[in-house]
């Protein structure tokens, strides 16, 4: 028995997210990379992701693992999955770990991105991979606003309602934002965030916090308040599943290495 | 009667290109704008784009005009197609024009641009907009190959086979190569090309030679050798047309702007 890592990258586009649905006819990531698994091994296989990523969201680095008798080299697998897989997913690095390796319950952390344009027209070449906003942002402050996300705080209020999870407190190391003049009316803004674990759409209500504080139609006080308080509908909207990638999964922690701490 | 000059910026993938088929379920762009056209003046318009572009090839400054009994003004023309058009086609700019405009006539040069990926992996999330190469190139030495493409020059030899033209004399006024290293194995470079004309798929060829010289296919004397026996076969591969941008077209001489000028 073989444990196998995988780490993937997909245009999340045409899938109903990574989980496969009981619905087979719901394309998911998982449900293509396990019918994959199935041509290699000519078993059912189950994988186990690092976490879901939803409807619409990418992934430049998800990770997977899964347990199969096999004779194929951890560093060939690879060439034999994207041999099989359809053109929106390419696993890009396969390796053989311990046996009680596990995707999900290893990980340390996770660091994702958020792409938008800001135009007065909309952009049909920028729209499959960036969340689109009309109107210009105050973006130091939005970069005021970020640096309040970062720490140790109880992220409750920035959770889509109707989840149920115990504890609701998370680390972020770290929230840097970029921005690019890419054309005279045409700005994009890259926002990358990272931290021990991610509540239910937490990174697209951050980026949809910090853009309407941008815009002026929030506070900047919502987000010490959403600390307090832990009401969702004090914060911002909740940016498009578009603009989302999965950029890394952590399986070291870097609570050492990144000094901020703040509870 | 006015006449209307639209600009367009449209995401080529999904189309059979920019021209108008026999068979109408192959989707074009011509056949959706003259579609959106009857729906707002209820009569079948013929468009007349700046020229065409091919299946897969994207448009971010494409131009078109027509003419018709209307009275929406020029500047609010935009929004009325728009709220028509398909997701993948935008138009950004609409003005009214002198009776006599014709977007392809009146056309004094155009600019294209061609981006292209270089990593060991494929990257589902480039794929769309780029075109794909696995191995190094020499970029000092692609960049030595563009500055021969510059000037004036009988570019025959550059052209698809079968064509049929008479005069293939074309003026390039600049050619542009970038490179950015977007990750560890991951490099993206950019060619922007203007000039007079182009003949048909004189760009994609342009970029293969280029990338062909830059691997180490080619020589880069293969250049002035197309130039005097006008053989397409010497020359390097047709890049592929998803890596492909028409970016503006230029309604006034851009002879006189720039100096370079060879024969």
């Amino acid at each position: 028995m073989k444990c196998y890592k995988i780490d993937i990258e997909y245009d999340g586009t045409d899938f109903y997210g990574w989980q496969r649905q009981k619905n087979d006819n719901l394309r998911t990531v998982q449900g293509d990379i396990e019918l994959t698994l199935y041509k290699i091994f000519d078993k059912h296989i189950k994988i186990h992701g690092s976490g879901r990523t939803d409807r619409g969201v990418h992934a430049k680095g998800q990770v997977a693992s899964f347990k199969v008798e096999s004779s194929i080299p951890g560093n060939r697998l690879k060439y034999v999955m994207n041999s099989f897989l359809p053109d929106d997913i390419y696993v890009y690095n396969t390796e053989e770990k311990n046996i009680d390796f596990h995707a999900r319950y290893n990980a340390k952390g996770k660091e994702y991105q958020y792409l938008l344009y800001i135009s007065t027209n909309r952009s049909p070449l920028m729209d499959r991979y960036h969340g689109y906003y009309k109107n210009e942002v105050d973006f130091e402050l939005m970069k005021r606003a970020a640096k309040k996300i970062v720490g140790k705080h109880d992220f409750r209020g920035f959770m889509a309602a109707g989840s149920s999870i115990n504890n609701t407190i998370r680390h972020i190391y770290n929230l840097d934002l970029e921005k690019r003049q890419l054309d005279d009316d045409l700005v994009e803004i890259k926002m990358t965030i990272n931290g021990n674990g991610f509540l239910y759409n937490m990174v697209r209500i951050i980026m949809g916090t910090l853009v309407d504080i941008g815009t002026g139609k929030k506070e900047i006080s919502i987000i010490d308040e959403a600390y307090k308080d832990f009401d969702r509908t004090i914060l911002g909207h909740t940016a498009k599943a578009n603009g989302l990638y999965l950029n890394k999964v952590f399986y070291e922690s870097l609570d050492k290495e990144i000094k901020i701490e703040k509870c």
